[in-house]
C-alpha cells in the first residue's frame, strides 16, 4: 500500500457500509464503493474478493482469536470456564469504533437472505472450531458440543444486544451478564 | 389420493433417502425418485414441490409442535422449563420408524452445502419462534432469546446423538439428559 492510499481497506469497508445503507446491498457495485472511498475497482480487489467479503473479512481472525483464547484458557478451567476465555476473546475488536460498523453491518446482513445465511454457516463453523478446541483439552461428548453451542448461544444475544440502538455497555460486559444469566436460568428447570 | 396409491407420500420419501444415499442429493432427479416409488413425477409434484421440500416438508409441524408445547406449558413454568416441554414435543415424531430415515437425511444435509444452509435457516427460524412464545408467556430480554438459542443448542446436540449409529436411546431421554447436563455445565464457570 503506498503512502497515497493511507487505510485504503479502512476507506473501502467504511464507504461499502454507507453505501449498503443507502441503496440496500444489492444494488451496491464494487465500482460505486470504489468510488466513494476515492479509489478505483482495481484497488478495491487488492483488499477484497468480492463485496460481501467486505463484511465478512474479520470472521476468520474472530474465529482464530477465541480458538487461541480457549486453547489459552487455565489448565483447570471447566469447559464453560474455557468457553468464557473464548467468548470475552474479541472484546479489544468489538470496541466502540466498531460498533457504529457493526451496528450498520447487523442491518445490512438483517435484511438480505443470502447474506443471513453466510452468517449463519460462519457461526456454525465457529460452533465446530470451540467443540473441536474443547475435545482438544480433554472434555468429552457430548459436553464439548453442547458447551460449545450454548457459547455460540451467548456470542449471539450478546452481539445483538451489543448492536442495539440504546445500548452503552461493553462488549464484553454484556457477555460477562449473559453467562451469569444463563447459569441462572439453566438452574431453574 | 386414490386407493392404487397407498400412502405415495411415504414411498416418496423413502425412495428419494435411497436415491439420495445411493447416486448423491445433486444427482438424484424427481424422475427416478418416483420411478423408485413405483409413481409418476405428476404424483411426486402433488406432495412436494421439489425434491428439497422431500427433506424439510416436516420441519414446519415440528415447528408448531415445539411453539404449541411452549405456550401449552404450566403456567408456574420458568422459561427454560417451558423450553424443556417445546424440546420434548417431537419425542412422538422422533420414534424408532423414523430414527433410519434421520440418520440418512442427516448423512445428506452433510454432505450438500445447499442443504447445510437451508438447515441452518431452519434451526435459526425455530430459535426466533421459541424466543417469541416465550415474551408471549411474559418472560423479557435476554431471557428470552437466551433460553431460546440455548434450547436450540439442546436440540441440535440431542438431534446429532440421537442419528448417531451406535445410539439406542430415545430422542425424549437424551433431550431430558442433554437439559440437566448444561444445567450442569453451566453453573461451573
Amino acid at each position: 500500500m503506498g503512502r497515497w492510499e493511507p487505510d485504503g481497506e479502512g476507506r473501502l469497508r467504511m464507504a461499502a457500509m454507507e453505501l449498503f445503507a443507502e441503496v440496500g446491498y444489492e444494488q451496491a457495485t464494487v465500482a460505486a464503493i470504489a468510488e466513494r472511498a476515492g479509489l478505483t475497482s482495481r484497488t478495491f480487489f487488492r483488499y477484497f474478493t468480492d463485496k460481501r467479503e467486505v463484511l465478512f473479512s474479520g470472521s476468520e481472525v474472530l474465529q482464530e482469536s477465541m480458538v487461541a483464547a480457549l486453547r489459552g484458557a487455565p489448565t483447570d478451567a471447566t469447559a464453560m470456564e474455557a468457553m468464557a476465555f473464548a467468548l470475552q476473546a474479541p472484546a479489544d475488536f468489538f470496541d466502540e469504533d466498531r460498533r457504529d460498523f457493526a451496528r450498520v453491518r447487523a442491518s445490512v446482513i438483517a435484511a438480505t437472505g443470502e447474506l443471513h445465511e453466510r452468517e449463519l454457516i460462519k457461526l456454525s463453523r465457529l460452533s465446530a472450531a470451540m467443540a473441536e478446541a474443547l475435545r482438544a483439552r480433554g472434555f468429552g461428548e457430548p459436553d464439548a458440543s453442547l458447551v460449545a453451542e450454548a457459547g455460540i448461544a451467548v456470542f449471539r444475544v450478546a452481539f445483538a444486544q451489543w448492536v442495539g440502538l440504546a445500548e452503552r455497555r461493553t462488549y464484553g460486559d454484556i457477555v460477562g451478564a449473559l453467562l451469569v444469566r444463563l447459569k441462572t436460568l439453566a438452574a431453574v428447570h
